[in-house]
C-alpha cells in the first residue's frame, strides 16, 4: 500500500489495561482516520503515568503527522495526560486564560465556582490551544511540534466524538492527503480460508494502493465462514471503488472455482 | 501501587488499526492478567507487517515478563506474526514437527490434506514450543527469551480463549505471583466528579497496594454519575478485601458530605 501520512492513537487509562473498559475509542478513531487518507500505524495504550505517556507521545513525534491521545483530561489525581504530552515537548504546563475561561463557563452556567480540582483542567502544554468540549467540563488541547500534531481529547466517548467533529476534524482536514479511500468487502461462506489464501494473495497484488484481509469467523472446516474486506486509497472515489472491485473480483472467482458462495455484499 | 511483574499485550491486525473490529481480545486478555497478579503496562495495536511487530516484541523483551500476541497466525498471506517474534528474538522460523502434527490432524479429521499455506502455520520461531488451539487450525507458540515469556494466540477471540484457558494459563500460573487481587466499586449520583476529586485522591493514599479511579459516566453536571473502582493487591484475599473497602470507605464518606448517592454497589 502507498505511503500515506501516519496516525499514532495513545489512549490512556489504567481501566483499558486491567479490561475493565474495552477501547472502543480507538476504534471509532481508527476507521475516522483511515476514512480522512490517514494510515494508522499504532493504537498505543498506557497507564496513568506521566512518564509512560510521555515515552509514546515521544516516540510517535517526528513519526507520525497526527498523533491523537484519548483520556486523562479530567479534574482527578489520575487525569495527567497533558503533563505526559508536555513532558514528551520538552515543555511545561501553563494555565491557558482561553481554556480557563471555557471551564470557568461550564461551571457557572450550573452555579458552581472555580475549585482547584477544575482549574488544573484548563493547565495546558505550554504553546498549545484548548480544542472546545461540546459536552463535558474538561477542554482538549492541540500543539504542532516536530512535525506532528498532537491533539489530546476526552475518554469519555460522547465527550471525545463531539470534540473529534467539532474542534478537531477541520484542523485534520487540512493535512489530509488529497484522495478519497473505499471499503468493502464480501461473506464467504463453505470455503476454508486455507483454501481461499491463494486468491486472497492473488487478489491483495491487484494494486499496491489496495490492502485485502480475510477475517475467519466460522469454523475452518464444517461451516466456514470468511468475511473479505478490501481496504482501496486512489486520487478519486471512482478509482478507489474500481480498484477495490478489481481485487474483490479475484476473490468472488476463488469461492465459485472453490464451490463456495458469497452470502453478503458490502457495496464500494 | 506496588511492582508487580508487568505483562505487554501485543494485538496484530489491520483490522483494528482501521476500526473495523473492536479490540475485544485485550480487553479480555487485560483482565485474566491482571487477576492472576500481573500488571498489564501496554497494550500495543500493530499491523500487519513483520518489522513493526518486530519492533514491538523488541521493547517488551526483558521489560515485561510476560508477553503476549494476539492474531496473525492462520493460513494468509498476511498473517506474519511468528516472523515478527522470530525477528525481534534474532532467530529463524522452523518448521516445528508437534505443530505440524496438530495441524495435520485438524484437516485430516476433516477428510483434508497438507497445502503449503497450512504446512506454513507449523513454521515457529527457532526454540519455541507450539500451543494447542482446542478449536481452529492454527497452534500457537510460547518461547522463553531475554527474561519474557513470549506467547502468541490467534485472533479469532474463541480461539484464543481457549487456547488462553487450555494451553498458557498453566504457565502463567507457574510464574504469576504469589497474592490475591481484588477488583469491586461503586456508582455515585448526584456529585460532579470535579467534587469528588479530593476523596478519590485521599482514597488512593490508603495503600500503595490499592489503585482507585473514577469513571464519569454521567454529565458532570445535571445528572452526574460517577463509577469509582478500587483494584486491591494483597497477600490474602482478606487482607486485600479489607484495603479495597477502607479506600472505598473514604469514597462513601464524601458522597454523604456533598450530599450524594450510592446507586450500586459491586462488593469485593
Amino acid at each position: 500500500m502507498e505511503e500515506h501520512p501516519r496516525a499514532w492513537i495513545i489512549s490512556v487509562g489504567n481501566e483499558l489495561l486491567i479490561g475493565r473498559t474495552i477501547n472502543t475509542n480507538a476504534a471509532w478513531l481508527g476507521s475516522r482516520l483511515t476514512l480522512l487518507g490517514f494510515e494508522v500505524e499504532r493504537v498505543v495504550t498506557v497507564p496513568d503515568r506521566v512518564e509512560d505517556i510521555a515515552e509514546e507521545v515521544g516516540r510517535a513525534l517526528g513519526r507520525a503527522r497526527v498523533v491523537i491521545t484519548t483520556g486523562g483530561l479530567g479534574p482527578t489525581y489520575d487525569d495527567v495526560t497533558l503533563q505526559g504530552v508536555a513532558m514528551a515537548l520538552g515543555r511545561g504546563l501553563k494555565l491557558h486564560p482561553g481554556a480557563l475561561e471555557m471551564v470557568r463557563r461550564f461551571y457557572s452556567k450550573r452555579g458552581l465556582g472555580l475549585t482547584e480540582d477544575r482549574v488544573k483542567m484548563a493547565m495546558l502544554p505550554d504553546g498549545a490551544e484548548p480544542l472546545e468540549n461540546p459536552v463535558g467540563a474538561a477542554p482538549g488541547a492541540v500543539v504542532e511540534a516536530r512535525g506532528s500534531l498532537v491533539a489530546s481529547l476526552p475518554g469519555v466517548p460522547s465527550e471525545m466524538e463531539a470534540m473529534f467533529e467539532k474542534a478537531l476534524r477541520p484542523l485534520l482536514e487540512e493535512i489530509a492527503p488529497p484522495g478519497a479511500v473505499v471499503e468493502c468487502g464480501i461473506a464467504v461462506v463453505g470455503v476454508p480460508e486455507s483454501s481461499l489464501a491463494p486468491y486472497i494473495k492473488e487478489a491483495s497484488r491487484v494494486s499496491p494502493r489496495v490492502y485485502v484481509k480475510s477475517h475467519p469467523q466460522g469454523s475452518e472446516i464444517g461451516k466456514p465462514l470468511v468475511r473479505v474486506r478490501v481496504l482501496a486509497r486512489a486520487s478519486t472515489l471512482e478509482e478507489a471503488r474500481a480498484e477495490a472491485l478489481k481485487a474483490l473480483e479475484k476473490v468472488r472467482r476463488g469461492v465459485e472455482e472453490l464451490g463456495g458462495s458469497i452470502s453478503e455484499e458490502d457495496s464500494c
